[in-house]
């Protein structure tokens, strides 16, 4: 099976074990690095090897200590550029080498985001964090950049000494540079097969300080106190998870509050999960963020979508786990009320693409497409309609609990394609082969646009908030006296943000209701990142001049893409906005994540380089 | 933590792969090999590696493919010899090498059985089958033979080409031998991480024939269809295995049946069982053999003991699991009687062994003690005696599972000792951490004899058994005339084997009743050998001498170990079979397998060499 996202040939040798030797340049905004790559090969008489790269510079490698001779061969747009080694001695099946490279990041590295001092909280030091997935880990590794290939890492980075390295990994202790006095070597090992794109280093004056038995959060000291307390039920949530799905192997939990620039709200780096700042609502309302990354511990992490076009696997399991661990933190009511939202999400995405787009396939066809372009909440939350359906088809959630354990262990450090799943879910149900056998499995997964099928939501806590919503879509301009700041105060934080995601899918609002709605409800004013958002496109949209500002501010400060993308295209649609846009993103798209600029420029048409 | 029955140190280096090259010659019983071992070191400055090895011929080794210069060490009675590698440049930790070694076997390897056309049941081609566990692996391989490594296989065999070879392992394809063109050469790849002791090899004229979806029998065509009759109910009991634990992880489960030289029951050999012709009993009463190998699939195989000290980790849950699946097949009361004759076993074990002897200890200190020669029932027996008490105390078998479950998913493809094994079992019952305190540990695990505490038992079923050996332990000769082949009639063949145990546990019997036994049950007659193994130890034991042809006949035929031994004990216990006893084991020796020959020729004060 081939992955259209890689260069690199799984079924004809796999990785398995990575020994990285690096060294973080601030000054060069480079890494010099060595990787030997165990490799074995899966044929006979295998003579070359390909992998993936994309922006590095090589200068040597060798084979089992030989010098062997390489070559890179045509780049690609976005899958970079092919680094073909001719092996001096041909390989047979079951045989493994040891591939040793020598070579240099580019300062444009797509994994890569180089904060100056001026960027980070602290504004004494710089600060280096990493963005694999999906397909960056070749900017900074010459590898099998496909997560059908799982493989052990083992890491020494050398860092100026006053800074902290993290990684993926378990800490294996650091040492004095013995090259370098002014720096200090950091050493990490993951034991646990991993595949590329959960390789990830952050490089910073960053703190710990210990939340749990297994968990530390790492993160610059301005932040520690907000941090600490917003994620202060990290261990209550692994143990749900673990009640959930069974014991968690990954040893250590860490979470790591990056700086604003963050694209992700979350990235479930193994041992460490990296998380964006925006999160911190002072309340712990957007922890869910957490339980989403600790479910992937299982499912991505220990069960991983073997190519790109299968991402819902990692990705819709993962939010049915997030959900189960809501409803036991709040209630089955409140999982449902999230599982509403996420129909309504979907339901944005859908629109966002246009319902004919091949791109909201559950399943798409990813051949010559940019995974990063093809990114949306369709794997999320189309995956999790699904799996929401068929646990209301197979006899509810404790049953289909158990189908998740079993698909778990039987695919834990392995890799997988939808097929895979499929056939499983047939032999664990297969008592229940009529019932499977009706649902339309072409319109779910390969059919663009909303599913065949609705699963059935309790309303409960979503009815307050489409009432609402509903009020002011039908308000005329002399029903406006009738809202007051007690609508907004009976809603929980989760359900304004409902009630924005629903208006959202209206028509604008005219902007005399909007200028109302921040009469009462005094939105601006409000820190929460996931309201605040909403509250701002739907200004936008209302086509209110007075919020551009605010608007523009929030795209620039903040790099989560879920925010960002948005508001500059909504900025970009408003035709007063419109040069605003485009000025205010050149002006700061240096200090953006390069995918995230990349992306935005694409949607406000300017150019990409 | 050092592994008292290997050389090699898990604790500086471990293995991750070994491909193989064997060119297996029955002219002089030798494999001629070449193993390449993908190493990772733990450690900085890494110079030496050490491998186990035993009655090897290290032709050359290869690091990386440049010479390395190696030297055996001092020899070992039963640890064998070391092979010390120093390596041409010093290891990282985390850094890989590829360590290649051509080497030969010698004709007395103790993991290899040859046996001549006249031991096989066709009488026209040899055969040749490997035993490795517990440490015999390195009679065949310079490897780590410490199961606390785990790693992938590949091998390539080279054989006559009118025979087959089978491994442990998924055939990878045969391709005709390019350096002989009488040969064959048979492909086998193990993805799963194994340890050493889980390599098997057979070479033989055996066919196969497909049992069930995942599941192949072979044997010589002479057992072919016995054995298929047997096993016809592979496929259910593997279902029932996955129902209790979840999903069988291997891909195929395949059964071989060994000629009687065998000297185990079974042995769970990955992918395929092997297992002796001695439970094909015609009635399938003894395939719970097969519950037991298809059991250690995930406990044995998957959790595996770190070191033969935690071998009833491997036993104990693979015994209560067995017996899981015999309560499914046959319910709660027959799981019932099966452990209560578990608990004889034990008894008996104790008995041979003596109270006091700390190898009756359910976790014996190893050290300077042969693998083989501590081997008993006491790990199988006393691990399911603590299981089944634990179920009782932790509230049932439901609730037990669960635990047994989540013990699997957490160390599944790792190796774990008993404080591994306690730590989580207080962590998985964290809210009956009180209860726990309670178990006399020590007592259970490092404490000699008899268990501390006795579990409960069902004993519907062995009530009958314990009443008819009870009427013939306290029979006058007057009474004698009272017992009628009805006795026997009325009882399951496993309650006839429960009988006969129970009695073996007593005095031994007058010799008028075991003549009368004869007369009424016509015991001489029956083809099931564990009935008729302990029939014949119960007539020695009363001194019966017409039994005493049977029985070296018996203990001949059969290389089965747990009858072999004890009837060659018990025949050299009894004066007048002493001398023949001697003397025919020394007939047969060189058709035994090497370590029974060892063993027995231990128990009966004959020179072992």
């Amino acid at each position: 099976m081939a992955d259209p996202s890689s260069f690199a040939s799984p079924d004809q040798f796999i990785t398995k074990h990575l020994n990285l030797k690096f060294n973080v340049d601030f000054g060069s905004r480079v890494i010099r690095a060595s990787a030997s790559l165990t490799v074995r090969s899966l044929q006979d008489a295998l003579t070359q090897l390909v992998l993936d790269t994309k922006d590095l510079t090589i200068k040597s490698v060798v084979v089992n200590g030989q010098k062997a001779t390489f070559v890179l061969g045509q780049s690609h747009s976005f899958k970079g550029t092919p680094l073909e080694i001719t092996l001096p001695f041909p390989l047979t099946r079951g045989q493994e080498i040891i591939v040793g490279i020598c070579y240099e990041t580019s300062p444009k590295s797509s994994a890569l985001q180089w904060l100056t001092p001026e960027q980070t909280a602290g504004k004494k030091h710089p600060y280096l964090f990493s963005q694999c997935q999906a397909t960056h880990c070749r900017t900074i590794v010459p590898c099998q950049d496909a997560p059908s290939v799982k493989f052990t890492y083992y890491c020494q980075v050398s860092i100026p000494k006053e800074l902290v390295a993290l990684m993926s990994a378990i800490n294996d202790g650091d040492i004095p540079d013995p090259e370098d006095c002014k720096r200090k070597i950091y050493r990490f090992r993951q034991n646990v097969p991993i595949p590329s794109y959960l390789i990830a280093l952050v490089v910073g004056a960053v703190e710990g300080r210990k939340l749990g038995p297994r968990t530390v959060v790492w993160t610059e000291k301005e932040l520690m106190d907000a941090s600490a307390y917003e994620f202060a039920e990290t261990e209550k949530m692994l143990k749900h998870a673990e009640d959930l799905v069974g014991p968690y192997v990954w040893e250590r939990y860490d979470l790591l509050i990056l700086p604003p620039s963050f694209p992700y709200g979350g990235m479930e780096n193994p041992c460490l999960t990296f998380v964006t700042p925006t999160v911190l609502a002072g309340d712990r309302s957007l922890a869910s963020v957490i339980a989403h990354e600790i479910s992937h511990s299982w499912t991505g992490n220990l069960v991983t979508n073997k190519t790109w076009e299968h991402f819902w696997l990692n990705e819709g399991h993962t939010v049915y786990l997030e959900r189960r661990i809501d409803g036991l933190l709040y209630g089955e009511k409140f999982r449902q009320f999230k599982a509403v939202g996420g129909w309504k999400e979907l339901q944005n995405s859908v629109n966002t693409f246009g319902a004919t787009n091949p791109l909201t396939n559950l399943v798409p066809n990813l051949h010559e497409v940019d995974v990063d372009a093809a990114f949306s909440s369709v794997p999320y939350e189309k995956g999790f309609a699904l799996l929401f359906y068929l646990e209301q088809l197979l006899g509810g959630p404790d049953i289909f609990l158990g189908f998740l354990k079993s698909y778990i262990q039987m695919f834990a450090y392995k890799s997988v394609v939808t097929e895979d799943w499929k056939k499983f879910l047939y032999t664990y149900f297969k008592d229940q082969a009529d019932i499977l056998d009706k649902v339309d499995w072409n319109g779910w997964m390969y059919t663009p646009g909303m599913p065949p099928v609705k699963p059935k939501y309790d309303m409960t806590l979503a009815d307050a908030c489409i009432a609402l919503s509903k009020k002011w879509v039908q308000a005329k301009e002399s029903d406006l006296n009738s809202f007051s700041d007690s609508d907004l105060k009976q809603l929980s934080s989760h359900q304004q943000i409902e009630f924005l995601t629903i208006l959202l899918l209206e028509e604008p609002l005219p902007v005399s209701h909007v200028k109302r709605m921040q009469e009462v409800y005094n939105l601006n004013e409000v820190k929460n990142s996931e309201i605040r958002f909403r509250w701002l496109r739907l200004c936008i949209r209302a086509k209110w001049d007075e919020v551009i500002p605010l608007a523009l501010k929030m795209a620039t400060e903040q790099g989560r893409m879920k925010f960002t993308r948005p508001l500059y295209r909504d900025l970009y649609n408003l035709d007063k906005a419109r040069d605003q846009a485009v000025s205010t993103f050149l002006q700061n798209r240096s200090s953006m994540h390069p995918v995230t600029a990349m992306l935005v420029a694409k949607d406000l048409n300017v150019d990409a380089s």
